[in-house]
Protein backbone atom coordinates (compact mmCIF):
# COMPACT_ATOMS: atom_id res chain seq x y z
CA UNK A 1 0.00 0.00 0.00
CA UNK A 2 1.08 3.32 -1.32
CA UNK A 3 0.39 5.79 1.67
CA UNK A 4 0.89 9.50 0.17
CA UNK A 5 1.25 12.77 2.39
CA UNK A 6 -0.34 15.49 1.20
CA UNK A 7 2.48 18.25 -0.47
CA UNK A 8 2.74 21.84 0.77
CA UNK A 9 0.29 24.05 -0.67
CA UNK A 10 3.04 25.09 -3.44
CA UNK A 11 3.50 21.46 -4.66
CA UNK A 12 1.12 20.30 -7.81
CA UNK A 13 -1.90 18.16 -6.75
CA UNK A 14 -2.94 18.45 -10.62
CA UNK A 15 -1.74 15.07 -10.84
CA UNK A 16 -1.83 13.07 -8.40
CA UNK A 17 -4.26 10.37 -7.15
CA UNK A 18 -6.44 9.77 -10.51
CA UNK A 19 -8.51 7.08 -9.88
CA UNK A 20 -10.27 4.86 -12.86
CA UNK A 21 -12.89 2.26 -12.63
CA UNK A 22 -13.83 0.23 -15.43
CA UNK A 23 -16.67 -2.74 -16.02
CA UNK A 24 -17.65 -5.27 -18.49
CA UNK A 25 -20.13 -7.83 -17.84
CA UNK A 26 -22.36 -9.74 -19.86
CA UNK A 27 -24.93 -12.13 -19.25
CA UNK A 28 -24.06 -15.53 -20.72
CA UNK A 29 -26.77 -18.42 -21.59
CA UNK A 30 -26.46 -21.54 -20.13
CA UNK A 31 -25.06 -23.31 -23.70
CA UNK A 32 -22.07 -20.34 -23.06
CA UNK A 33 -21.72 -21.15 -19.72
CA UNK A 34 -21.79 -24.74 -20.21
CA UNK A 35 -19.83 -24.91 -23.85
CA UNK A 36 -17.87 -21.90 -24.46
CA UNK A 37 -14.04 -22.32 -24.92
CA UNK A 38 -13.98 -19.07 -23.19
CA UNK A 39 -14.99 -21.19 -19.80
CA UNK A 40 -13.06 -24.87 -20.59
CA UNK A 41 -9.78 -25.17 -17.88
CA UNK A 42 -7.82 -27.12 -20.41
CA UNK A 43 -8.95 -24.01 -23.34
CA UNK A 44 -8.79 -20.75 -22.08
CA UNK A 45 -8.14 -21.17 -18.17
CA UNK A 46 -8.81 -17.59 -17.55
CA UNK A 47 -12.71 -17.43 -18.15
CA UNK A 48 -14.29 -14.26 -18.09
CA UNK A 49 -10.95 -12.38 -16.70
CA UNK A 50 -9.52 -13.10 -19.97
CA UNK A 51 -12.25 -12.52 -21.96
CA UNK A 52 -14.12 -9.46 -20.54
CA UNK A 53 -11.25 -8.54 -17.89
CA UNK A 54 -9.01 -8.07 -20.86
CA UNK A 55 -11.18 -4.96 -22.28
CA UNK A 56 -11.16 -3.97 -18.32
CA UNK A 57 -7.70 -3.88 -18.05
CA UNK A 58 -6.08 -2.33 -21.38
CA UNK A 59 -8.84 0.40 -20.91
CA UNK A 60 -7.33 1.18 -17.45
CA UNK A 61 -3.95 1.36 -18.96
CA UNK A 62 -4.99 3.14 -21.73
CA UNK A 63 -5.99 5.81 -19.10
CA UNK A 64 -2.62 5.47 -17.41
CA UNK A 65 -0.77 6.15 -20.46
CA UNK A 66 0.37 2.52 -20.76
CA UNK A 67 2.17 2.75 -17.19
CA UNK A 68 2.51 -0.47 -15.70
CA UNK A 69 0.69 -1.00 -12.23
CA UNK A 70 2.96 -1.55 -9.39
CA UNK A 71 1.13 -4.19 -8.05
CA UNK A 72 -2.34 -5.44 -8.59
CA UNK A 73 -4.87 -6.85 -5.62
CA UNK A 74 -7.92 -9.25 -6.52
CA UNK A 75 -11.19 -8.43 -4.91
CA UNK A 76 -12.77 -10.37 -2.83
CA UNK A 77 -16.14 -12.24 -4.42
CA UNK A 78 -14.54 -14.29 -7.11
CA UNK A 79 -16.90 -17.11 -9.00
CA UNK A 80 -15.87 -20.02 -10.56
CA UNK A 81 -17.32 -22.51 -12.47
CA UNK A 82 -16.81 -26.42 -11.64
CA UNK A 83 -13.91 -26.26 -13.42
CA UNK A 84 -11.98 -23.79 -11.63
CA UNK A 85 -12.56 -21.18 -14.27
CA UNK A 86 -13.34 -17.42 -13.40
CA UNK A 87 -16.98 -16.60 -14.06
CA UNK A 88 -16.92 -12.89 -11.85
CA UNK A 89 -14.00 -11.09 -10.97
CA UNK A 90 -12.45 -7.99 -10.15
CA UNK A 91 -9.51 -6.15 -9.10
CA UNK A 92 -7.35 -3.05 -7.40
CA UNK A 93 -4.66 -1.64 -9.73
CA UNK A 94 -1.91 0.81 -8.34
CA UNK A 95 0.47 2.69 -9.32
CA UNK A 96 4.01 3.87 -7.40
CA UNK A 97 2.63 8.23 -8.31
CA UNK A 98 -0.57 7.44 -6.23
CA UNK A 99 -2.78 6.22 -9.14
CA UNK A 100 -5.52 3.41 -8.51
CA UNK A 101 -7.91 2.34 -10.55
CA UNK A 102 -10.53 -0.97 -10.29
CA UNK A 103 -12.38 -3.25 -12.31
CA UNK A 104 -14.96 -5.93 -12.18
CA UNK A 105 -15.51 -8.27 -14.99
CA UNK A 106 -18.43 -10.85 -15.09
CA UNK A 107 -20.30 -13.17 -17.60
CA UNK A 108 -23.03 -13.19 -15.16
CA UNK A 109 -24.50 -9.90 -15.40
CA UNK A 110 -26.04 -7.59 -17.29
CA UNK A 111 -24.45 -6.26 -20.53
CA UNK A 112 -22.58 -3.14 -19.21
CA UNK A 113 -18.96 -1.83 -20.48
CA UNK A 114 -18.22 1.45 -18.61
CA UNK A 115 -15.07 3.62 -17.80
CA UNK A 116 -15.10 6.19 -15.36
CA UNK A 117 -11.96 7.63 -15.23
CA UNK A 118 -11.11 10.94 -12.45
CA UNK A 119 -8.59 13.34 -12.18
CA UNK A 120 -7.67 16.04 -10.00
CA UNK A 121 -9.49 18.80 -12.31
CA UNK A 122 -11.75 16.81 -14.83
CA UNK A 123 -13.60 13.72 -15.66
CA UNK A 124 -14.32 11.15 -18.15
CA UNK A 125 -17.28 8.94 -19.20
CA UNK A 126 -17.72 6.16 -21.45
CA UNK A 127 -20.32 3.47 -21.46
CA UNK A 128 -19.36 1.64 -24.87
CA UNK A 129 -15.90 0.95 -24.47
CA UNK A 130 -15.40 -2.19 -25.93
CA UNK A 131 -18.56 -2.42 -28.45
CA UNK A 132 -20.33 1.43 -29.37
CA UNK A 133 -23.81 1.57 -29.59
CA UNK A 134 -23.85 1.78 -32.79
CA UNK A 135 -21.28 1.14 -35.30
CA UNK A 136 -19.90 4.06 -36.95
CA UNK A 137 -19.85 6.39 -33.66
CA UNK A 138 -19.15 6.52 -30.59
CA UNK A 139 -19.67 9.44 -27.57
CA UNK A 140 -18.09 10.16 -24.18
CA UNK A 141 -18.27 12.94 -21.66
CA UNK A 142 -16.15 15.23 -20.36
CA UNK A 143 -16.12 17.28 -16.94
CA UNK A 144 -13.62 19.74 -16.06
CA UNK A 145 -13.67 21.87 -13.00
CA UNK A 146 -16.90 20.65 -12.43
CA UNK A 147 -18.54 22.41 -9.26
CA UNK A 148 -21.95 23.26 -7.31
CA UNK A 149 -24.06 26.25 -7.33
CA UNK A 150 -23.87 28.44 -4.42
CA UNK A 151 -25.53 26.94 -1.88
CA UNK A 152 -25.10 23.49 -3.39
CA UNK A 153 -28.18 23.51 -4.68
CA UNK A 154 -27.17 21.96 -7.92
CA UNK A 155 -23.88 21.51 -9.97
CA UNK A 156 -22.62 24.93 -12.07
CA UNK A 157 -22.47 23.03 -15.34
CA UNK A 158 -23.09 19.37 -16.58
CA UNK A 159 -20.82 17.05 -18.38
CA UNK A 160 -20.18 17.63 -21.99
CA UNK A 161 -21.03 15.04 -24.38
CA UNK A 162 -18.59 14.42 -27.28
CA UNK A 163 -19.33 12.28 -30.77
CA UNK A 164 -16.24 10.66 -32.79
CA UNK A 165 -17.74 9.65 -36.25
CA UNK A 166 -16.00 6.79 -38.17
CA UNK A 167 -16.49 5.65 -41.79
CA UNK A 168 -16.07 2.05 -41.04
CA UNK A 169 -16.62 0.08 -37.59
CA UNK A 170 -13.58 -0.42 -35.49
CA UNK A 171 -13.02 -4.29 -36.69
CA UNK A 172 -12.95 -2.59 -40.32
CA UNK A 173 -10.31 -0.60 -38.69
CA UNK A 174 -8.44 -2.37 -36.98
CA UNK A 175 -8.06 -4.68 -40.08
CA UNK A 176 -7.32 -1.64 -42.43
CA UNK A 177 -4.51 -0.99 -39.50
CA UNK A 178 -3.60 -4.76 -39.60
CA UNK A 179 -3.19 -4.76 -43.40
CA UNK A 180 -0.80 -1.96 -43.55
CA UNK A 181 1.03 -2.90 -41.19
CA UNK A 182 1.66 -6.09 -43.07
CA UNK A 183 2.13 -4.37 -46.66
CA UNK A 184 4.52 -1.75 -44.65
CA UNK A 185 6.53 -4.86 -43.91
CA UNK A 186 6.32 -6.37 -47.27
CA UNK A 187 6.16 -3.71 -49.65
CA UNK A 188 8.06 -1.28 -47.77
CA UNK A 189 10.66 -2.71 -46.14
CA UNK A 190 9.56 -1.32 -42.60
CA UNK A 191 10.46 -2.94 -39.54
CA UNK A 192 7.45 -4.36 -37.13
CA UNK A 193 5.21 -1.80 -35.17
CA UNK A 194 6.18 -2.54 -31.66
CA UNK A 195 3.33 0.12 -30.28
CA UNK A 196 0.84 -3.44 -30.68
CA UNK A 197 2.61 -5.94 -28.82
CA UNK A 198 3.86 -3.67 -25.95
CA UNK A 199 0.12 -2.85 -25.57
CA UNK A 200 -0.82 -6.61 -25.42
CA UNK A 201 1.95 -7.65 -23.55
CA UNK A 202 1.34 -5.34 -20.69
CA UNK A 203 -2.56 -6.19 -20.65
CA UNK A 204 -1.63 -9.80 -20.43
CA UNK A 205 1.04 -9.12 -17.42
CA UNK A 206 -2.05 -7.52 -15.54
CA UNK A 207 -4.10 -10.10 -16.52
CA UNK A 208 -1.87 -12.86 -15.25
CA UNK A 209 -1.34 -10.53 -11.58
CA UNK A 210 -4.55 -10.43 -11.25
CA UNK A 211 -4.69 -14.51 -11.46
CA UNK A 212 -2.15 -14.78 -9.44
CA UNK A 213 -4.26 -12.91 -6.66
CA UNK A 214 -6.95 -14.72 -6.90
CA UNK A 215 -4.89 -17.90 -6.28
CA UNK A 216 -3.17 -15.95 -3.16
CA UNK A 217 -6.74 -15.26 -1.59
CA UNK A 218 -6.38 -11.75 -3.13
CA UNK A 219 -2.90 -10.82 -1.86
CA UNK A 220 -1.22 -7.86 -3.40
CA UNK A 221 1.23 -9.16 -6.66
CA UNK A 222 3.98 -6.91 -7.92
CA UNK A 223 3.62 -6.55 -11.27
CA UNK A 224 7.30 -6.20 -13.31
CA UNK A 225 8.05 -5.47 -17.14
CA UNK B 1 -13.55 -14.34 0.36
CA UNK B 2 -16.10 -16.25 -0.66
CA UNK B 3 -15.62 -18.36 -3.96
CA UNK B 4 -19.23 -18.88 -5.25
CA UNK B 5 -19.32 -22.29 -7.10
CA UNK B 6 -21.70 -21.92 -10.32
CA UNK B 7 -25.05 -23.28 -9.74
CA UNK B 8 -26.68 -26.55 -11.51
CA UNK B 9 -28.33 -24.88 -14.69
CA UNK B 10 -31.89 -25.64 -13.23
CA UNK B 11 -30.99 -23.12 -10.10
CA UNK B 12 -31.56 -19.46 -10.15
CA UNK B 13 -29.00 -17.40 -11.37
CA UNK B 14 -31.07 -14.21 -11.48
CA UNK B 15 -30.40 -12.57 -7.91
CA UNK B 16 -26.70 -14.08 -7.12
CA UNK B 17 -23.48 -11.49 -8.02
CA UNK B 18 -24.90 -7.87 -8.30
CA UNK B 19 -21.76 -5.42 -8.10
CA UNK B 20 -22.44 -1.87 -7.61
CA UNK B 21 -19.49 0.63 -7.71
CA UNK B 22 -20.05 4.04 -6.37
CA UNK B 23 -17.83 7.17 -6.08
CA UNK B 24 -18.21 10.61 -4.63
CA UNK B 25 -14.89 12.72 -4.65
CA UNK B 26 -14.28 16.79 -4.97
CA UNK B 27 -11.54 19.08 -4.93
CA UNK B 28 -11.12 20.60 -1.94
CA UNK B 29 -9.49 24.33 -2.02
CA UNK B 30 -6.20 24.64 -0.25
CA UNK B 31 -8.13 26.76 2.72
CA UNK B 32 -10.50 23.91 2.79
CA UNK B 33 -7.48 21.61 3.08
CA UNK B 34 -5.99 23.53 5.77
CA UNK B 35 -8.80 24.76 7.61
CA UNK B 36 -12.27 22.49 7.13
CA UNK B 37 -13.07 20.44 10.77
CA UNK B 38 -13.88 17.80 8.40
CA UNK B 39 -9.95 17.09 7.95
CA UNK B 40 -8.53 17.42 11.60
CA UNK B 41 -7.53 14.62 13.62
CA UNK B 42 -9.00 16.49 16.82
CA UNK B 43 -12.44 17.35 15.32
CA UNK B 44 -13.46 14.97 12.18
CA UNK B 45 -10.98 12.19 11.98
CA UNK B 46 -12.76 10.05 9.20
CA UNK B 47 -11.92 13.20 6.75
CA UNK B 48 -12.46 12.22 3.08
CA UNK B 49 -14.19 8.84 4.54
CA UNK B 50 -16.75 10.75 6.74
CA UNK B 51 -17.76 12.87 4.61
CA UNK B 52 -17.69 11.67 0.77
CA UNK B 53 -17.75 7.73 1.80
CA UNK B 54 -20.63 7.93 4.29
CA UNK B 55 -22.33 9.01 0.81
CA UNK B 56 -20.84 6.08 -1.36
CA UNK B 57 -21.76 3.46 1.59
CA UNK B 58 -25.09 4.52 2.54
CA UNK B 59 -25.66 4.65 -1.60
CA UNK B 60 -24.53 0.95 -1.66
CA UNK B 61 -26.28 -0.16 1.34
CA UNK B 62 -29.56 1.46 -0.30
CA UNK B 63 -28.96 -0.94 -3.63
CA UNK B 64 -28.24 -3.51 -1.39
CA UNK B 65 -31.40 -3.16 0.26
CA UNK B 66 -29.73 -2.31 3.56
CA UNK B 67 -28.22 -5.56 4.28
CA UNK B 68 -24.97 -5.32 5.92
CA UNK B 69 -22.00 -6.63 4.16
CA UNK B 70 -19.82 -9.40 5.83
CA UNK B 71 -16.54 -8.28 5.51
CA UNK B 72 -14.79 -4.84 4.04
CA UNK B 73 -11.55 -4.62 2.71
CA UNK B 74 -10.00 -1.29 1.93
CA UNK B 75 -8.28 -0.44 -1.68
CA UNK B 76 -4.76 0.20 -1.74
CA UNK B 77 -4.04 3.70 -2.37
CA UNK B 78 -5.11 5.77 0.39
CA UNK B 79 -4.30 9.42 0.92
CA UNK B 80 -3.66 11.12 4.07
CA UNK B 81 -2.60 14.36 5.10
CA UNK B 82 0.29 15.58 7.22
CA UNK B 83 -2.17 15.00 10.71
CA UNK B 84 -3.10 11.19 9.25
CA UNK B 85 -6.74 12.37 8.41
CA UNK B 86 -7.64 10.62 5.11
CA UNK B 87 -8.00 12.64 2.10
CA UNK B 88 -8.81 9.83 -0.38
CA UNK B 89 -9.13 6.33 -0.17
CA UNK B 90 -12.30 3.39 -1.18
CA UNK B 91 -12.95 -0.04 -0.34
CA UNK B 92 -14.15 -3.79 -1.54
CA UNK B 93 -17.47 -4.79 0.22
CA UNK B 94 -18.36 -8.42 0.02
CA UNK B 95 -21.92 -10.11 1.19
CA UNK B 96 -22.33 -13.78 2.29
CA UNK B 97 -25.10 -14.25 -0.91
CA UNK B 98 -22.21 -13.31 -3.59
CA UNK B 99 -22.91 -9.75 -3.82
CA UNK B 100 -19.56 -7.65 -4.10
CA UNK B 101 -19.31 -3.51 -4.30
CA UNK B 102 -16.89 -0.73 -4.61
CA UNK B 103 -16.05 2.77 -3.79
CA UNK B 104 -14.13 5.47 -4.09
CA UNK B 105 -14.16 8.82 -2.34
CA UNK B 106 -12.07 11.78 -2.46
CA UNK B 107 -11.31 15.75 -1.54
CA UNK B 108 -8.39 15.46 -4.08
CA UNK B 109 -10.00 14.64 -7.17
CA UNK B 110 -12.94 16.33 -9.58
CA UNK B 111 -16.78 16.08 -8.46
CA UNK B 112 -18.16 13.28 -9.28
CA UNK B 113 -20.97 11.18 -7.77
CA UNK B 114 -21.78 8.15 -9.32
CA UNK B 115 -23.88 4.70 -8.67
CA UNK B 116 -23.83 2.09 -11.59
CA UNK B 117 -25.35 -1.10 -9.93
CA UNK B 118 -25.02 -4.22 -11.96
CA UNK B 119 -27.58 -7.00 -11.54
CA UNK B 120 -27.76 -9.94 -13.69
CA UNK B 121 -30.70 -9.15 -16.05
CA UNK B 122 -30.40 -5.23 -15.27
CA UNK B 123 -28.35 -2.29 -14.38
CA UNK B 124 -28.95 1.34 -13.23
CA UNK B 125 -26.75 4.00 -13.81
CA UNK B 126 -27.01 7.10 -11.98
CA UNK B 127 -24.70 10.39 -12.18
CA UNK B 128 -25.72 12.63 -9.43
CA UNK B 129 -26.77 10.68 -6.49
CA UNK B 130 -25.40 13.03 -3.90
CA UNK B 131 -26.52 16.47 -5.21
CA UNK B 132 -28.95 16.25 -8.47
CA UNK B 133 -27.83 18.75 -11.23
CA UNK B 134 -30.98 20.44 -10.39
CA UNK B 135 -32.50 20.36 -7.93
CA UNK B 136 -36.10 20.02 -8.47
CA UNK B 137 -35.46 16.87 -10.89
CA UNK B 138 -33.16 14.00 -10.63
CA UNK B 139 -32.25 11.47 -13.60
CA UNK B 140 -31.55 8.22 -14.07
CA UNK B 141 -30.53 5.58 -16.46
CA UNK B 142 -31.68 1.85 -16.32
CA UNK B 143 -31.18 -1.04 -18.34
CA UNK B 144 -32.71 -5.12 -18.80
CA UNK B 145 -31.32 -7.97 -20.58
CA UNK B 146 -29.28 -5.49 -22.62
CA UNK B 147 -28.13 -7.03 -25.85
CA UNK B 148 -25.49 -7.03 -28.55
CA UNK B 149 -26.69 -6.57 -32.09
CA UNK B 150 -25.63 -9.86 -34.40
CA UNK B 151 -22.19 -10.16 -35.45
CA UNK B 152 -21.93 -7.93 -32.19
CA UNK B 153 -21.97 -4.45 -34.38
CA UNK B 154 -24.03 -2.66 -31.82
CA UNK B 155 -26.16 -2.74 -28.91
CA UNK B 156 -30.19 -3.64 -29.43
CA UNK B 157 -31.33 -1.25 -27.43
CA UNK B 158 -29.70 1.69 -25.05
CA UNK B 159 -30.63 2.03 -21.42
CA UNK B 160 -33.85 4.31 -20.51
CA UNK B 161 -33.67 7.46 -18.67
CA UNK B 162 -35.84 8.42 -16.05
CA UNK B 163 -36.51 11.48 -14.45
CA UNK B 164 -38.21 12.54 -11.04
CA UNK B 165 -39.36 15.45 -10.47
CA UNK B 166 -40.19 16.92 -6.99
CA UNK B 167 -41.98 20.32 -5.96
CA UNK B 168 -39.10 21.31 -3.37
CA UNK B 169 -35.40 20.36 -3.38
CA UNK B 170 -34.11 17.34 -1.07
CA UNK B 171 -33.53 19.54 1.76
CA UNK B 172 -36.57 20.82 2.33
CA UNK B 173 -38.42 16.97 1.76
CA UNK B 174 -35.40 16.19 4.68
CA UNK B 175 -37.37 18.81 7.11
CA UNK B 176 -40.77 18.13 6.20
CA UNK B 177 -39.65 14.57 7.09
CA UNK B 178 -38.35 15.58 10.19
CA UNK B 179 -40.61 18.10 11.06
CA UNK B 180 -43.56 15.23 10.53
CA UNK B 181 -42.00 12.65 12.46
CA UNK B 182 -41.29 14.99 15.48
CA UNK B 183 -44.66 16.33 14.70
CA UNK B 184 -46.33 12.62 14.74
CA UNK B 185 -44.40 12.11 18.42
CA UNK B 186 -45.36 15.57 19.90
CA UNK B 187 -49.00 15.42 18.70
CA UNK B 188 -50.12 11.94 18.02
CA UNK B 189 -48.40 9.74 20.21
CA UNK B 190 -46.41 8.03 18.05
CA UNK B 191 -43.06 6.56 19.23
CA UNK B 192 -40.06 7.34 17.12
CA UNK B 193 -39.29 6.04 13.75
CA UNK B 194 -36.71 3.34 13.57
CA UNK B 195 -35.70 3.60 9.84
CA UNK B 196 -33.66 6.08 9.91
CA UNK B 197 -31.56 5.31 12.87
CA UNK B 198 -31.12 1.74 11.66
CA UNK B 199 -29.85 3.23 8.02
CA UNK B 200 -27.54 5.72 10.01
CA UNK B 201 -26.15 3.31 12.27
CA UNK B 202 -25.62 0.45 9.33
CA UNK B 203 -23.79 3.15 7.52
CA UNK B 204 -21.63 3.79 10.46
CA UNK B 205 -20.36 0.05 11.06
CA UNK B 206 -19.27 0.05 7.33
CA UNK B 207 -17.61 3.49 7.56
CA UNK B 208 -15.72 1.94 10.85
CA UNK B 209 -15.09 -1.12 9.07
CA UNK B 210 -13.24 0.72 6.38
CA UNK B 211 -11.09 3.03 8.41
CA UNK B 212 -9.86 -0.23 10.21
CA UNK B 213 -9.03 -2.01 7.15
CA UNK B 214 -7.17 0.62 6.01
CA UNK B 215 -5.55 1.26 9.57
CA UNK B 216 -4.85 -3.06 9.45
CA UNK B 217 -2.89 -2.18 6.34
CA UNK B 218 -6.15 -3.05 3.79
CA UNK B 219 -6.88 -6.64 6.03
CA UNK B 220 -10.47 -7.91 5.59
CA UNK B 221 -12.43 -6.84 8.28
CA UNK B 222 -15.37 -8.59 9.44
CA UNK B 223 -18.76 -6.15 10.17
CA UNK B 224 -21.04 -7.11 12.95
CA UNK B 225 -24.24 -5.44 13.60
Amino acid sequence: MVSLVLPQKDDHLTILVPQIHTCFTYYANPEFLENDFRLKPDLDGLGALGDAGWYCIRAILWAADYQLPSSVTALPGSVFNRGGVILSCGAALEWADGKVATFHCSVLSNLTMEITAIGTKGSLQLLDFVIPFRPNSASYSTASGSQLEELSTGWKAKASEHSVLNDLPQEALMMREFAGLVAGIKLNGKQPESKWPAMTRKTQLVVDAVKTSIEKGCQAVEVSS
